[in-house]
């Protein structure tokens, strides 16, 4: 059982599945995508080619910040607002999905693009996932 | 001058007026709001009436996370990827409107409520200014 | 093979082992102990007793952004300035050691607490084992 | 009067002077000093020449995330654990001390280096004055 899996089953706030599991899913695929973006933005900075690869630097750099913020902001469950949440997640989504792609470019040239954008396509489905069950009504 | 206008005239990467006003004022709204956010959220806990205020120690919680994420992109300007800046700062609107609101109702309270709530007041104008001129052609 | 034993092993800045493997382990310790933190303060707030778990929800709230800062700092492998690591790596190792023995306190009455102690632990090992090897000569 | 300056004097954890003004000053010198180091490690990947400028890109975003972790923790009142606190704030004073000899070297071909460097001094000195005043006994 993952640290987020444990946390979850024991706050007080509770959360039946299918939820619970898709939203350890999501929290644990965010802060690994977050992580790996950060990885990611300075495996780029150390290539030769920085220069071709300015554009990943600067999206994986955001994705991080943007990856680490959601899984914050997801590991919280008292008092939710859903519309706050589905904005939130929606546009983590974006970052990930546009991150995944750019780092996608440069996946048989640098293994560490390739690795990031399994991270992030990883991340876009496990959110996707948990998106769908916080749908508006 | 503050710092964040100094850096954002010293970048390679040129802005125009009127975006480079509205970007740096967004930015320095973004970073006053999350200090805000997290003194707010660290104030309701001390409060007597805790108990009421769970809602807005989380809610502060979250919009700090997110202004401080947005601030971070926001401040980055190498090969931007406009239909992400955008789903971030629509939902960094959505945060500290919905978080504004919130503590706008313990304000008469609580002053760090009051001043919270002006400080998300702040950012959301603020963002949304910057938002209109990132607009989707 | 997580994905920071990924990114580690493909950046172009090579890392040795024993180096490698405890590095891989403190980052991942970082990320978990970071979400386990913010979801404990989140979970404490949530418990009937919040009086009493002040303390806790401050210090979880604290250990959260320490571990997120210090994992993505260990996360960049480019020009690495070892005092700077040194101290931010101590820091970090303070502040999870105080929160473990806090959390502890109140393991028996909240499994949250429970569990987040036990990534305190592990976050505090790990970071102790990376540090030993980052020793100033 | 600052966002941080209104917060922390209606937070109900009263904090007496000269403390009181040592505290906004740094908690606003590291969300300013964070907001500086994000752009200038940006602003550093646009330049030409920036494969020399990799010590700095990387340096720059460790203290970015480093303030940014700092300020959040001093806005927190509730509960101090002192010597947690002192290892924080000593280790972000190691961070921008660092970080603004490395980007004043650079100063005079890059003035967002300059800004940087005086960004990074400003919260080092702020920090330092706050060092004082939370002393172990």
């Amino acid at each position: 059982m993952s640290f987020a899996e444990g946390m979850i089953n024991s706050n007080p706030v509770a959360v039946s599945e299918p939820k619970k599991s898709e939203l350890v899913s999501a929290i644990n695929a965010c802060i690994d995508c977050g992580q790996a973006c950060t990885s990611c933005s300075d495996a780029c900075l150390a290539e030769e080619n920085v220069l071709t690869l300015r554009g990943v630097i600067r999206t994986t750099a955001d994705s991080a910040d943007m990856c680490t913020a959601t899984a914050k902001i997801l590991s919280r469950l008292n008092h939710p607002k859903w519309n706050v949440l589905r904005a939130v997640v929606d546009a983590c989504i974006t970052q990930v999905r546009v991150c995944g792609a750019e780092c996608n470019e440069h996946s048989r040239m640098h293994e560490h693009c390739a690795v990031c954008a399994q991270s992030c396509r990883s991340a876009e489905k496990a959110l996707q996932s948990y998106r769908t069950l916080i749908e508006e009504r």
